[in-house]
């Protein structure tokens, strides 16, 4: 039995992780459980899975006096214990900051760590990295973008690697006129044409701001550099990801747009697990598979990203803490589509960036970049 | 240096892999070149690459004569000798049954075998697979699906196939009318609307009976049952082959459609090699891909390659003869195209098959089913 930590088990990545781990009775052994917010949630998995450690972000109290009266099992532990402890496999499927402790403690216990929160790595990667390589602890991909990438790795030479090709379906606005953009509305930028996810990162793949997170993800994951890695635009989300190597030939992954699979490969590597009840794929019934470059014109928040992972330091953790609070605020219908860009353009622009920074200047940046970006609603509004 | 014997030099595959050893100057070695009937074209290589054997399957007074007066180096061997001499690598790309005995040979002495030649496994493969396991000898597909069959398979464990996919372009006539497949002519026959390749492959391709072949091929190669084997028409040839795994995952191999790719793969493996010349696929210039179910009407020799490879025994060989016989009378003008698919029909109908056959078995079945061929040319005219 594989012993599993799940950090920010009551969110999306998280509850399709428990749906793998269902599907495979007696292979994994859940040993702790933590959340955010969802307490109820939270509360229900524990009774289902029975972890020897529990936390909650939210309504500490509560679950403490439940498990302190007995009625559910388990004992309070930080995500920090429960990174280091006695899991073999760590999966992080916190959102936001909250991940980053958590990882560099399983990082530093030389864990197999399955990462979903993208923050870590675009924040700290290079700290991050740097500690799994030191203690020889394991990063496996949850993404079925880097999933995808990480399959069409296996057996191969990484200095054969000529380029990345990261997929994206170019969310709900690909065909929405550039001028029109102004004036979409939240509930329409949460209808994603192939994926069910979580609304922040709904929204972020309706910018494409999500892909160039992935893109700076991928430089982390597989030591790729950044000018060697690429976007696509594919609507079908069928193909999650490409590699080229460099003889021109090119390996690419298939499925069924379900998270289960990556998630599944992550948590049974390196085996390959038959009839867990993902769908498959039938390519007869598919009509066609096409692709595109993306237009900067279209999405001005991917050509942000990128130029954020090419000023390294701490530049891409304050785009990602301005593009927080502007899709928040945009969610609330306090900014506009179009501005998610332009608040990360001027917090970019008013940054002093920090090179190689210590976790704790990367933590006083994201905090700098909220201040920044909260204060840029406000004269906005 | 690796050292090369390449048997079957003058033809489209030996001298793509002679273009492949040019490109990498300094890592091959030609210790051997055979060639069927092209003695010009031999003579020629024989100056350039200045092998110590030659071998030429016509001409070979002329050959002789040409060594020992000094004027071309060398000496003559026949192809068993070049197979299991000081070769590291043997290239089997001669065509019909002259490659079994050489890659029998060259499978006892333990070789690495690069094969172009489907009849070897398709004739003898419970045979070649069964003395290459015995001598350590490592089988290495040198068409461009088996390649990306392989690339797929690289770092994956054989029980995780579920199924391999073998795409086809669908040749020449995949949009004539059933009924007008009577009047084609071999000139039509001929215009292949992707790949370069000689005249009876790209006959094979417009019958679908080459992809059938391919999955007999695919089955020595890979382990996997036949009826784990299926085809799919994919236009484009970009996808050379895909593999799903049991979990779902679907792994494919794209390139441009170039023979030198998979070549080169073959060659230079388990390394790949940059900067080639092998032409780059740019996938933002592709229109689209598709995949469909190839319709039986259309293709009936795929359906009797599959017939007879599920009776096993001499049954594939009897097949194999029968279309040569019949592609080189359509080619002849002595055929309709429809005739190919009747004519081993019937030979099939009327073979009385052998399981398990000794190499004698084989061959007499194909002598057996040249001569049945032949009579049904006559009979028809």
């Amino acid at each position: 039995m594989t012993r599993l930590a799940i950090l920010g088990s009551t969110g999306s990545i998280g509850r399709q992780t428990l749906d793998v781990v269902r599907s495979m009775p007696g292979r994994f052994d859940v040993v702790a459980l933590a959340a955010g917010s969802n307490v109820t949630l939270l509360e229900e998995q524990a009774r289902e899975f029975r972890p020897r450690l529990l936390y909650s972000g939210r309504e500490a109290d509560y679950l403490r006096e439940r498990m302190q009266s007995g009625d559910i099992g388990g004992r309070w532990a930080e995500m920090e214990e429960m990174a280091a402890g006695d899991a073999d496999l760590v999966v992080v499927a916190t959102g936001g900051a909250a991940g980053l402790g958590p990882t560099l403690a399983a990082a530093r216990a030389g864990k197999a760590i399955a990462i979903a929160n993208k923050e870590v790595l675009v924040m700290a990667g290079h700290i991050v990295t740097r500690e799994a390589k030191r203690h020889r602890a394991e990063l496996r991909p949850l993404d079925s973008e880097h999933s995808a990438i990480w399959q069409c790795l296996w057996g191969e030479s990484p200095a054969a690697v000529e380029r990345i090709i990261l997929t994206a379906s170019g969310g709900p606005f690909r065909d929405t006129p550039v001028q029109e953009l102004g004036r979409v509305t939240a509930e329409e930028a949460l209808r994603h044409p192939n994926w069910q996810m979580g609304r922040k990162i709904t929204v972020d793949s309706a910018t494409l701001l999500n892909k160039g997170l992935e893109c700076i993800e991928a430089h982390w994951l597989f030591g790729t550099p950044l000018a060697q890695i690429d976007v696509l635009i594919h609507r079908e989300s069928i193909v999650h990801s490409l590699v080229e190597f460099c003889d021109g030939s090119i390996k690419a992954q298939l499925g069924a747009p379900d998270m289960r699979l990556p998630i599944q490969c992550a948590l049974t590597y390196p085996e390959r697990v038959r009839d867990t009840g993902v769908p498959r794929l039938d390519l007869k019934r598919i009509a066609g598979l096409t692709f595109s470059a993306p237009d900067p014109r279209q999405y001005p928040c991917l050509s942000l990203v990128l130029q954020a992972a090419r000023m390294g330091g701490t530049y891409p953790a304050v785009l990602a803490a301005a593009d927080e609070i502007a899709v928040q605020n945009f969610l609330a219908g306090h900014l506009r589509f179009t501005d998610i860009a332009h608040a990360i353009s001027d917090c970019l622009n008013s940054h002093a960036g920090i090179a190689g920074p210590s976790l704790d200047e990367v933590l006083s940046a994201d905090a700098w970049a909220r201040a920044f970006a909260e204060d840029w609603v406000k004269a906005k509004a």
